[in-house]
């Protein structure tokens, strides 16, 4: 494996980030360990502001942005959670901002968005349509695009759970992080790997989203995609970007059904008290379907907690 | 208010059991700040071993009856998270563990004590029936009685929150502390006191619940009670060692209405990520009902996290 040589650009996005942002913490649970046989250190992104880890990436690209020349405002388009995060980014360095989103995004991820103080413009649920709607308003008003993974300063933030886990953990054997558009992983493993920590870096993917497992097998990024899973924050494929630093610095992907997402959901409500959406889950679902991390010092990234849970809070409704 | 001197049972109590439960974090929130007005802090004992405070006394009860003479086996009765508790530290000690529980438990209850190795024995749903159940073990095998709450050693660990929030926050304001038997109100504000704190503490209870703050009111303790609220963890009366701890040592006690406690639950959920049952978060139900907190800093105990989530997840069932 190719371990270029980084300079200190996660310190220095962490260092940028650090005081706007939760110092998520690292939960164990006994029951799990003795569930799965394995030692397990849970990084809590789902804590993070705005329920995801999102923030860190944003708001270490819109301050570098800031850096180098007077913004007028940030825009982007998201159905998930990085459109809350650029709510919040807009919030603390107030700027205006915009979140393009298709018109069938979750009515409770668009008022989460809008509660930010966010504009939320709808458009047609198609990617080219989302990005033209974004290119129209850049093209008028001059905003600055923030892209949720296809973007260095995006990884370099996003590394930061990497930079705080090391910190937090010593002697981790593996660190299992959701797989998605791939800036998580990327970032978590560049860091560990150039800064020698002797740790394996696993991304996880649904069985129906495995785009990056496809990716690796045939050393060529896979376009062709049609995901089929719940975990809704999984179902976007590598960029260029992402796919090098992938096949560059990850050690191994592994998959995980659905079934077995839900079930680690579940026990992370039961046992941890943690709400979590699927696909912050996806590490302890591959914790259940692949032996080689028993006996092993693991942690698990959670990376969101974003769930609808108007069902649940309805079963409490009185007068 | 009489501040009786008293030596360091609470640093005592947590220098015994502080390595063998979790150190919980506080947690913060812009969003609930910004809503309230308040600078609110979370202690997060739903985030403890059993999802519940009740490990902290339990564990420091029965680690004192250690120290004092041999135990063959440790027996309490209870519907709720002391049950739990008390089966956890039965399998910390490996001792003998029986839980006595009414018939109309819930089965999520009932299945969590013996997941962790107690005996659970059924009995009618009355306290009188609860309590000579406990009496007939105890008179055959010897067992140790560790109750709920009326109990010095309980409260000396449930007031080892109090030791770990006062390092973990400074100069609070206040402290809202759920009130059902008084255990945990009376060892936080004994804490509070007797270590010259210059911090309120406040006891909140369900409206439809408050016989402490009748007891207070009427400076007698309330013993005819009716409760009605969905807080099932605080149900319970005060005791006379519990009364008397509260009249010496908490500053005041409010009152909150389940509507209230069921919107403040929904917002930990949604705003944090986290799980917490109704009993467990009256203290930010006490933040809306209540304007004294404005521009204060103010902790919340939340208590507990043990709640019923099958039907939320029946709504991810598929094959």
């Amino acid at each position: 494996m190719n371990y270029k040589p980084m300079n200190d650009h996660f310190i220095k996005a962490y260092d940028r980030i650090k005081d706007q942002i939760h110092h998520t913490p690292v939960l164990t649970s006994d029951t799990l360990n003795e569930i799965f046989g394995v030692d397990l250190y849970f990084k809590c992104e789902n804590l993070q502001k705005g329920g995801a880890f999102k923030i860190r990436g944003a708001l270490n690209a819109a301050l570098n942005k800031k850096l180098n020349h007077d913004i007028k405002g940030i825009i982007t388009h998201s159905s998930g959670n990085h459109a809350q995060a650029i709510a919040i980014v807009g919030k603390l360095l107030n700027l205006p901002t915009i979140v393009v989103m298709p018109k069938n995004a979750p009515k409770v991820k668009m008022n989460a968005t809008k509660s930010y103080g966010a504009k939320v413009i709808l458009c047609k649920p198609t990617q080219k349509d989302r990005e033209n709607t974004v290119n129209d308003i850049i093209a008028k008003n001059g905003y600055e695009m923030i892209h949720p993974y296809d973007d260095d300063d995006i990884i370099f933030g996003a590394g930061s759970v990497g930079v705080e886990l090391h910190q937090q953990i010593k002697d981790l054997d593996y660190i299992l992080v959701p797989l998605g558009g791939g800036g998580l992983l990327s970032g978590i493993a560049m860091y560990t790997k150039t800064y020698g920590k002797n740790c394996k870096v696993i991304g996880v993917e649904p069985e129906n989203a495995d785009d990056a497992l496809r990716s690796i097998r045939n050393k060529k990024r896979v376009t062709s995609h049609h995901p089929d899973t719940i975990c809704d924050g999984l179902l976007t494929t590598l960029s260029e970007r992402t796919y090098d630093k992938i096949i560059n610095y990850v050690d191994d992907i592994v998959t995980v059904s659905d079934y077995d997402t839900i079930k680690a959901m579940q026990l992370v409500y039961e046992r941890m008290k943690m709400v979590v959406e699927p696909s912050g889950i996806v590490g302890l679902a591959a914790i259940n379907q692949h032996s080689i991390f028993k006996g092993k010092k693991v942690a698990i990234v959670i990376s969101g907690g974003n769930v609808d849970m108007q069902n649940f809070f309805e079963s409490y409704n009185f007068n």
